[in-house]
């Protein structure tokens, strides 16, 4: 928690939030708070700053605020991602977010377990849990937006043309030709499949829309490591 | 597990395996694997290539073996890390091993927390586990060395000019003016410091030995984000 995320109905006055909870206890346990300290904050989809710990009891804290950057710019990025397992949904979510991404896409694929469509972690409060810790870890503020498509065909033939309008559509596949391009300085909208790939009919659809195959080496990588690498490659 | 990691001790003929354990355990489960499969092995520090099923019981499977290609090329960089908490240590271990890191080194840090110096995680034993699964999931077989250095200070001095030597020294470092390179075609050496960053007199230690501060940006990524990161990067 490199930042405290603030919302709306923290504020008690004009520039004075009180925070509980998870927050709270961040500060007392590991930062170790006290009265007088500063703190880098910033509000949800808003300014970013410092907060003085001006009150500290082990039921709330509240902080003076003076906020007055913005956050960091966004990455020119939609990631749409095959939807991983629910254990590594949440690192996959917190590290797009972290990196500057706005737009997630989690969708269907054929070689997407059925089960991993029912797990509790898809929930709109968990996806915001993640994506608060991603925020605070990079020092954002900018919610991301996540959508879930549990049906490939009709996302693929409804609505991937508006999505990729006006960027470059890649998708990641090791047995691609071309290698993923690099330090581009323009938006781009990155595919990724599931564990053991796009089927072929998958890639095909894609292809048929204006997604461009790129490798990132013959090595096949995790998930995990696909989205950083991915990211940082192209930027 | 893309590859079936095979050992010296494995066989049982010239160009046949038996396997116990784990990985008759991966492929009964999760393979599904029956006689006259052909599966994607590799012998440690040997050739890749393929196993046909011979015979499969719950107790054993066996495999005869066509080994044939190299194991895809290494990735020229060492690998600098302050320890990471335990839990992320075998996450980052697995991911640079996957990208075909060949050397790391684990050290310490002032912010690196005591403690994760005792954790169980960095026996010899786990450690080999941790790279052997980064070589399953990048289909290689060449396995890395890992070292624990857990005093900064000899380390710097004693052992970087060596370590460094014919390769360009990077060393992560969000403050840092330069951005970080890419397209290397050289061997690199980059260090990365724990949670919280490496204090003045760690960084300046490193500059001292010729390492150049370089940054990915303003945001402050987790360490299991940056290891894929910076490598996809650099390369």
């Amino acid at each position: 928690m490199n930042l405290i995320l603030l919302s709306e109905d923290d504020f008690i006055g004009q520039n004075c939030v009180r925070l509980e909870g998870r927050r709270l206890k961040h500060l007392i346990e590991v930062r170790r708070s006290a009265v007088g300290d500063t703190l880098s904050v910033g509000l949800l989809n808003g300014l970013i700053g410092k907060g003085t710990v001006t009150t500290l009891t082990p039921d709330a804290i509240t902080l003076d605020l003076h906020l007055d950057q913005k956050p960091p710019a966004p990455l020119p990025a939609t990631l749409i991602l095959a939807l991983p397992r629910p254990k590594v949904l949440k690192r996959v979510i917190i590290a797009a977010t972290s990196m500057g991404v706005k737009r997630i896409f989690l969708i269907n694929a054929f070689r997407v377990e059925k089960s991993f469509w029912t797990s509790p972690l898809l929930s709109q409060e968990r996806i915001d849990e993640f994506l608060s810790l991603g925020l605070e870890q990079a020092k954002d503020t900018t919610m991301p937006e996540v959508q879930l498509r549990p049906l490939f065909k009709p996302f693929a033939e409804d609505e991937l043309p508006a999505i990729i309008k006006d960027s470059l559509a890649l998708v990641a596949h090791p047995a691609a030709q071309h290698p993923c391009p690099s330090l581009l300085n323009q938006a781009v909208t990155v595919t990724i499949g599931p564990e053991g790939g796009f089927i072929p009919y998958e890639i095909e659809k894609l292809i048929s829309h204006g997604f461009k195959p790129v490798s990132l080496g013959q090595r096949i990588l995790r998930v995990e490591t696909v989205v950083p690498a991915l990211l940082s490659k192209l930027f």
